[in-house]
């Protein structure tokens, strides 16, 4: 099994496999649950806001939680059932349970004509209603004059449930990861993208950090504008990050950029993909899709990109049963992973040197750089070259590697044996 | 039959009809009847400068008039006849009657072999000479060795006559177009232009205006010289403005870009195309053309771009007999109408709008926006998103429609709503 | 025979055939030789420094000279002969003789299996060996057991030896080209710079000059840090240069930006290059190649580019016996004269004007501009409206030439007419 920076993409594949059959909403004890089972990778610190609070321009809503739903005919089967899949509720629906005549029953189901095997995913957060999601061919199984409904939830004021781990680094400037924990039996979208979180966290933890990293683990939409609303201090400390959301899919990495697109993060993802991923897209940023949404918000302008496979809305299989695990393999869980860990690498080792020997080219025989260098090895001469041309105190290792069209890690070698072989001195950060 | 903004390319067309038998010059009767012809449908002030006056570096040329003209052969019979064409005479040829061998008669005449039904359009103004234009076919046809030629023209001191409406707004900045109305006979250059002009005039005279507007009717050149001599404070007042040339014929729609060609109107055409023609091309400013060049000169810079068809010297028919009705189409110029109708409509809303709810989305069920959009319509939702991200003091909506690609009407309507349901506050303009 | 500026491509041709034999190195009597023969054309002041000499992060090396090459087979044939072929032996070889088995032999030959044609060009001047070059068809040749070696050189402390031209201007600030003169029997790499640049020099001594030049003929790397070494002060008026290398052979021109890459050089030559040069290409900046390596370092930045045809390392003749007098050819030095002398003539002439005449167009016809303008040349007609446009105290001819996309010599052209007929002035340089 490859396994890339010590993680394989079957330990990622597996950590999905127990947060799937989890019914998840925007808050309850789903997500409880799968916040349990984060905490066993890494200490989350679990925060609960009462119903009713204030966020923003928000309120923060009843608590739902459900046990059973069904629909029956006649003779008492259960025609649609909960137990089979969560995705058969609408989530956030009311309790009901009544007999109900066909046609009545028709104004409370969903279903995907054009994909007749699928359960759509449907929601009704802020609107009470009831509604059941069913196949098509299910759909059209549904002969009898009355069924008999049951939704058993409970929707009453309680808590909105979110998870955050901070890693203070060096400095106090702060990364933001941002996964939203709120759909149920989805893969992709997005346990892929909590996965990759929680191990990218773990993985953090327990190295040095030049930066301070923060993990948030929250419901989309309302779990981002609760954090927000109660770390407005915190939030001017971030100078960059990501919502990580449907990673594990078969298509190439897409960075979506933040508002400005000219941030630093939004030039490191772009080295990133350049180094790990052939196929790849990188593009702007525009106010619908994820919680980027939120923290590009006008007052708030948080350089926040995001990474995604499938995009929002975009693929056949979004908000539909056939997210299911199928989707999502462990190679593109691992490429995802790989892609991640430039990133971080990027983050934490990008700096300013300076060439100790401005003056024309040193003379690197003598200094014994070429008997580091491998014979052959051109590449890694020609990033030699261009970290001793540009370290002129005005460029870093980015800008080198950017300007050079070779990849940071190279450049990033280059440095290091420059640095060893006392021709370059690192400045101090700015 | 399809209105556009209330007009229907018929009305445009028949205008153009009315005007086309004038024989215009840049001085003389001609463009006085033209001018007392668009004074039915706009109050212009018509303006006379007598000859000799000096005009920033030109001086106002003696006015032409004529009454008929003719080549006759031996037979009395008109071989080139003025009545049949107002191009068969070069514009401002002195007036001579004289028998004269045909090899004389050939110095004196205008063809064009490669197009031999066509009669060409010359001019003469600031050199004296007399000529006959007249089609490759008809020159053929001059077998005799004499004719008698007449031209029964008047050539002396007079005055150089141009049409201007002023339509005051709320702001004292001023919108100038300018169309040349110089040209005899020909349909696409220049009644097409004219014929826009006026009903654009006549248009904003009727509704409430945010800006000034100054419509220009004057010969090509020498006219806007002149109008700039006059006008030298005025200029300073115009934040820009339209060059409307050859709006008739079967070209999509080019814009020529100011001087520095990213003023305000550049961008405001820019999207004005963008969104009403399907297929248009955007061209850099260069000093040739029509009455851009002069608006443009250095001493003026003023930000006048040009929204044309057929460009300037680049269609087969232009400057030739060919320019004729059969040349331009009612439904061209209706489409060349909708453009020009779009670039005020942005000129007049373009606004910038605070978002008063800027810390991340505001919930906008409860504040009634979903209500007041069709259900469906996820352009609009779109729409509003972005008017929300973008509404930070420093975008307007044109900003807004240009970054997010969508038309501007469609981010004004997001804005309406917005502003409607108390989400946005508009900035007072600066 | 064609003749550009006076010089055709034969001349250029011919001084490399005088120079193609001699032996040269990065020190030694080849490079005397050499330069011996340029001072036939221009007043080079000839520099010697002394071996162990500190430059920069370099010392001088110790002088290298040669008589005569072998290797002998039993019979006492030179099986390879120093007097076919100086590249038959490792430039800066240490003196040998001796008789030596073929496996030991092997260990000091250098040979092309993929031309077997041709011999190689190797150097080792700061890693003390011998080596002889060698053709691989000769090197299959070799069967015999044992060989006799002899290689008759000298390597002890001397001099490092360059030439250098300075021809004063108006203005102190200096143009230089720099060649490297450090390359034995190779004709495009790197005669063709050396015989171009001392054209260029001959030329620029017989005319007045605004700029000051300065050539530089030294051996590369090491001459260029020497010379850079010794002129810091000088160093710092040079606005501009170019590396001269590469020039004869069959490609077509390519320019290689100077680090910053928007110098007054970089928009110079691409102007040129648009001039004369149909098929051309222009790269960006990288810390590889020849000397420009060594003035854009971060200590000097000096904004040298560099001009050439075949690129650094990328053509198959590049440094075998390949790269010999027919490869390259007089009408392609003659190509690369033109260009240089397109470049020299828009550094000369390049120049901010005022127009006189700046409101409105200027009635060209009245200032007898017309008159200058054979009939039907609407090309220069069009230039001179450009001037006059751009004549605003702001743009010089090159920003015209550039912005019309028109030829700098016609833009020339048209200035030099307009100023002839009072409607322009020139500015005082800044």
């Amino acid at each position: 099994m490859t396994k890339v920076e010590g993680i394989d993409g079957c330990e990622l594949f597996e950590l999905m496999e127990r947060l799937y059959p989890i019914c998840r909403s925007i808050t309850g004890d789903g997500v409880r649950h799968t916040l349990e089972i984060l905490r066993q990778m890494v200490p989350l610190e679990v925060h609960e806001v009462p119903s009713g609070t204030q966020v923003l321009d928000w309120t923060v809503p009843d608590e739902w939680n459900i046990r059973d739903a069904w629909i029956k005919d006649s003779s008492g089967r259960r025609v649609v059932d909960f137990c089979e899949s969560n995705l058969h509720v609408v989530n956030y629906s009311e309790p009901v349970r009544q007999r109900i005549s066909k046609d009545e029953l028709q104004q409370h189901l969903h279903s995907l004509p054009e994909h007749p095997d699928w359960i759509p995913y449907r929601t009704s957060y802020y609107a009470r209603t009831w509604g059941f999601c069913l196949s098509e061919n299910q759909r059209q199984e549904l002969t009898e004059d009355e069924y008999e409904v049951c939704i058993d939830s409970h929707l009453a004021p309680g808590k909105l449930t979110y998870g955050e781990l901070f890693l203070p680094g060096e400095r106090s400037e702060e990364i933001l990861f941002s996964s939203h924990i709120c759909h149920p039996s989805l893969a992709n979208d997005n346990l892929s993208g909590i996965v990759l979180a929680v191990f990218l966290a773990r993985h953090l933890a327990g190295v040095p950090r030049r930066w301070s990293y923060r993990f948030l683990f929250a419901p989309g939409t309302i779990g981002a504008i609760t954090w927000l609303a109660k770390n407005r201090e915190t939030a001017t400390r971030i100078k960059g990050g990501l919502t990580l959301v449907c990673l594990g899919d078969r298509e190439g990495l897409t960075y979506k950029r933040t508002f400005a697109g000219n941030e630093e993060i939004d030039r490191i993802v772009k080295q990133a993909l350049y180094d790990t991923e052939k196929s790849h897209e990188i593009i702007d940023f525009f106010p619908d899709g994820y919680d980027e949404r939120q923290y590009n918000s006008p007052g708030f302008r948080l350089p926040i990109g995001s990474l995604m496979r499938g995009r929002h809305g975009q693929f056949p299989e979004y908000h539909t049963s056939a997210d299911n695990l199928n989707f999502v393999s462990p190679d593109q869980l691992l490429a995802s992973w790989e892609c991640l860990h430039r990133i971080i690498f990027i983050l934490e080792n990008n700096q300013h040197y300076r060439n100790r020997f401005p003056y024309g080219e040193p003379q690197l025989g003598k200094k014994g750089v070429y008997q580091k260098i491998e014979a052959g090895n051109q590449e890694l001469k020609l990033a030699i070259l261009w970290v001793l041309n540009l370290a002129d105190g005005k460029h870093s290792l980015l800008d080198t590697a950017e300007r050079s069209k070779l990849p940071y890690r190279l450049i990033q070698n280059a440095a290091d044996i420059l640095l060893r072989q006392g021709l370059l001195e690192k400045l101090t950060p700015i």
